[in-house]
């Protein structure tokens, strides 16, 4: 899953009638620091989110597994809305595990 | 999903039986200030939209949910013709949620 | 779905028995204007492409779809010969129909 | 399937009930040199793994796989804490198999 | 489907059931010319394949299909060792097909 970062919202009329009453928003993919990963994401919306806020994103077949996206035509939809993010210190970038054999 | 703005079609008569009487749209996907991120997607109609529209594109197995694209091979169908994207002002960056823990 | 320039194909005898009879092609993903945007992506072929023609390839389970691939460990299946691809002028972009609330 | 590093977790109490017990990680995706292909992927914890471990991750529809996550909107999920990783020097890139037909 | 060249194995015991007895290949998935598109890709076993072999990968809900790994949680498997790559000389690319209609 990857996190997003909600920015608005997307108005469409003319459309599937699967869409019928799915709010779509609108956010970029960013990582745990604010760098925009990927800009102007669309996504259902199944967490009552709104803008400013930071949320979980599923992708794919799973997009459609939450009751309100079930068997709708998405493939993004925002699950959660972030409490909060614990990076650890102890989880620095150590020596690897990976061994050659000759 | 993501926002696509069509270009033109694409033709093919030596094709699948199931591709019979589908419309084939090219576009280029685009983030919400129109710049390119990918060019050339090729994309089957669900929403009846033509050259020089913005449209919602679906991806995966999700391209083959809308009722005209159901049991068809395609994983990229255009699912809505864009009204307006609404981006709020108070969805500027602020600072992260997240929290280091030591 | 994405446009493909079939370059060669691809032989394997020590294989999984599903894959028996199946032509793999290999060719190069690329936009509407000749540009390579991936290369060697190898597809099993639903259409009688040949070397040197342009197809549409479509990825994922959707790859499964045509009857020639049903149940088959595919990801990417040629499913069109094209035929030609029509840009239209008045595709050209144009301002676009983002707006800004404050 | 991927390696990732785990650098922490993702907290989230407004959500799609079916996340609710769910252990939710976060970490970078590396190559198997610890240089991050990707950062910030949140996944699912289906082997009890913790900060500073290096996982296996799979995606897409295989995440709901594992009986932890059957079921659920999940499209990333750990599944396997690695050991190690044992790089053969008979492996170094040789010519290639690749021949040319005129 | 990828050509993958095959550099080691990865070993795991905290796991997920499933993946007993699954044999996992790492390797680099290449483009026809030795280029590495994507480091560290890890693979389920499903051709008897070794390293410093040349194997077709297939990813995604697909990756399920051979008998080998049938409901098991994995997005990646090699599924034949490729005995060669022929590339034909009459597909070197040509003027598009593409035309533009005003």
């Amino acid at each position: 899953m990857k996190i997003a970062r909600i920015t608005g919202s997307v108005t469409a009329t003319q459309k599937d009638p699967k869409l019928s009453g799915l709010t779509l928003l609108i956010g970029d993919i960013e990582d745990g620091s604010g760098n925009v990963l990927e800009k102007s994401a669309v996504m259902a919306d199944a967490c009552s989110a709104g803008a400013g806020e930071y949320v979980l994103v599923v992708s794919g077949s799973s997009a459609r597994i939450p009751a309100k996206t079930a068997g709708l035509p998405v493939d993004l939809v925002a699950i959660a809305i972030i409490d909060h993010i614990d990076i650890r210190a102890e989880a620095a970038p150590s020596s690897t595990s990976s061994r050659r054999k000759n």
